[in-house]
C-alpha cells in the first residue's frame, strides 16, 4: 500500500534574502507497510521560524526538503508510544504525510490543559523553550534589573520579555510598528516601548534606562542590538538568540567597526549565542515552568495563523517583513 | 617632618593616541608625621600597563595622578602589617614617595622564591593573574582544544598562552613581528604564530586551526580579533582582556557592521569582557597556580626595564607602539 505525500524542498542555494522562488512543492510516493516501530503521520500544524533561514544557508542543498516542527496526528502506528489519533510534535520538515523511522524525531505534546493545541509551536513550544533558556540561563535576570527584548512584540521575543516581566523586572520592549510598541506596554504589561524605526534608540535608551541595561536579548543584530550592548550596565548579560538582519552577511568575514567590542570589553559584559537544543534533558522543567507561567496568566501569546500546505513559504517569508505580531503557524488541517 | 614626593598627573583630557603631552610632572610636600596604621613607602618599580589608557579617559580629571601599581619599600611604618624595609605591592599611582593610609592600596609580596622581585609585576602580579583568570575561568581550554591568544608576545597575551599550552592545547600567538613570532614559538614553545603585519589572519587560521578555534583569548580587538571570532568552532568561549586598538573609538555609539555578532550566534559562542579585580578573594590560589608554573619551567617571561622615573610616560607609550617582548617596568631605584 502507499499513499502521497506533498513537501516543500529547496528549488535554489539560499543566499541574501529569502523568495518565494527558493522553494518548489514536490509530491511523493510514500509506502504505508509499516515496520515495527514506525509511525505514518499526518500534519496539522507546521511551525515557521527564523532560524530556517540561515540553516538553510548552512546545511541544505537545492532539492532536499525544508526543516519545520509540526503538531502531527498518528495515522498508523506499529509503536505503542504513539498509537493512532494520538497527537505528536514531530520534526519531520515542511511536509504533508510522514512515515517516522527514527524516533528522536517524535516527541509527545506537552500538557496543554485548555491552551489550544497550537502553541506547543508557539509559547510552550520550541519558541517559548528559547526565550525561557536565553532568559534564564544567560541574561539571568534579577528583581529590579532593567532588560531590553528586540522583537518583543515577536514569537520568542515577546516570551522572553514576559518571563523578564514575571521576575520583577524593568523590561523595555524594542520593535517595529506602533501596533506592536502598543501591544506589548498595554496587554502585555512591559514598561516602556522603542520603535526602532521612529524613535533614535540610543536616545530612548537613555531616557528608559538611565542606568544602563543589565540583560539583553536579542533576535535581531544589527543598529539596534549594537546601540543596546553600547548601553548596558557593567557586568550585563546578553542573550543572542538570532540575528534575523544579518542572515544576509557573510559569516566568514568581521566587517569593519567593533565598537560593541569595546564595550564587552570596558563594561565586563558577557555576550552569549546560544541553541535551545543544548538544554534538551531539560526541557520538561522547562516547559512546566512555561505552563505554570500561563495559568498564572503571567505568559500571554498571539498566533497568526495561515492555512492550507500551499501557504507554508508565504507564512515562512512574512517572518522576515516585520510586521506580525506572536508566532506564525500554517493549519494544514483540522 | 615632610618630605618631597614627585608624581606624574595627567596634563590634558585623554582622548585619541596618548603622548607625552598628555602628562605632567609634578612635585609636593609629604608630611612625613604618620599616624597610627600608616605607612611611609618609595617606589622601587612602577607597572605600565595598557589599561590605564581607558582608565585615564573615563575616570581622571586633568591635573589627576596617574594610576599604577608598584613595588615599593617601606621607609616609615606606624602598622606592624609592613614593617620598615619590607618590600609591598602599593596601588598608589605614579609616583616616588607614598604615605599610605588606605590599607586597601597595599598588598604584601607574593612568595617569590629565586625569581626576580619584579615579577610580581608581571607574570607574578596583575598581569599573570589577568592571563590566569581569563584563560581558566572564561576560556576554560581542555586538552587538545585550539586556542589563540593576541599580543601572544605581551606581558599577558605570552603568560595566557602558555597556561594554555600547560593544559595540553594546541595554541597559535598572533603578534605584530618576525622577531616576536620566532620567541613565542622557539622559546615559549607555542605550536604556530601568525603576523598580522604581513600573513592573512584568515588564511592562516584556516591552515593552522581547519577545524575552527575553541578558545580565543584577546587583548586588542579589531580586524585580528574579528577574524578569529569569525573562525571559531560552535561553542567556542572567548575572553576579551582588553581592546588596545580601539582605545580611541567612542565607547558609547557603535560603529557599522557586525558580522562578528553573527558569528557568536551562529556558532552559539560565548564572548566576555573581564577585570582581574572581580576574581580578588582567589587571588593566592592563582598566584600559586602561576608560581608552581614557573618552578617547572611551563611559564616564562620577558621584561623590558626602563630606569628612572622620568621615563614612566615613554615607558607607558611603549605600550602602544608595540615591538616589545613581555612586560614593561620602571625601575625607579635600587
Amino acid at each position: 500500500m502507499s499513499t502521497r505525500s506533498q513537501k516543500w524542498v529547496l528549488a535554489k542555494t539560499m543566499k541574501g534574502s529569502a523568495t518565494l522562488t527558493h522553494f518548489r512543492l514536490e509530491e511523493e510516493d510514500l509506502s504505508t507497510d509499516l515496520q515495527d516501530g514506525e509511525v505514518l503521520c499526518e500534519a496539522i500544524y507546521i511551525s515557521v521560524d527564523p532560524y530556517m533561514r540561515p540553516y538553510a544557508e548552512r546545511s541544505l542543498t537545492v532539492g532536499s526538503m525544508m526543516m519545520a516542527e509540526q503538531i502531527a496526528r498518528v495515522l498508523q502506528s506499529k509503536n505503542p508510544r504513539f498509537p493512532v489519533d494520538s497527537l505528536v510534535l514531530a520534526n519531520v520538515g515542511w511536509r504533508t504525510l510522514t512515515r517516522v523511522s527514527d524516533m528522536k524525531s517524535l516527541r509527545q505534546l506537552p500538557i496543554m490543559g485548555d491552551v489550544p493545541v497550537s502553541n506547543a509551536l508557539g509559547m510552550l513550544g520550541l519558541t517559548g523553550l528559547t526565550a525561557y533558556y536565553g532568559m534564564t540561563h544567560i541574561c539571568k535576570p534579577r528583581a529590579g534589573d532593567v532588560v531590553v527584548v528586540t522583537s518583543a512584540g515577536g514569537a520568542v521575543g515577546s516570551v522572553a520579555a514576559q518571563i523578564a516581566k514575571a521576575t520583577g523586572c524593568k523590561v523595555i520592549g524594542i520593535c517595529g510598528s506602533d501596533e506592536k510598541c502598543h501591544w506589548i506596554t498595554h496587554d502585555l504589561g512591559l514598561d516602556a516601548a522603542i520603535n526602532y524605526k521612529t524613535d533614535d534608540v540610543t536616545a530612548k535608551l537613555q531616557e528608559t534606562a538611565p542606568n544602563g541595561v543589565n540583560c539583553f536579548f536579542d533576535n535581531v543584530g544589527g543598529d539596534s542590538a549594537g546601540a543596546v550592548i553600547c548601553h548596558m550596565a557593567v557586568g550585563g548579560r546578553a542573550a543572542l538568540c538570532g540575528a534575523i538582519s544579518l542572515y544576509s552577511d557573510d559569516i566568514h568575514r568581521p566587517s569593519q567597526g567593533l565598537s560593541i567590542y569595546r564595550a564587552i570589553v570596558a563594561k565586563q559584559l558577557t555576550v552569549q549565542g546560544f541553541n535551545v537544543l543544548n538544554w534538551f534533558s531539560s526541557w520538561h522543567e522547562a516547559y512546566r515552568a512555561l505552563y505554570d507561567l500561563v495559568l498564572e496568566g503571567k505568559l500571554r501569546g498571539k498566533e497568526l495563523i495561515y492555512e492550507g500546505f500551499d501557504k507554508v513559504p508565504e507564512a515562512f517569508l512574512k517572518l522576515f517583513q516585520g510586521g506580525n505580531l506572536g508566532k506564525i503557524i500554517v493549519k494544514i488541517r483540522d
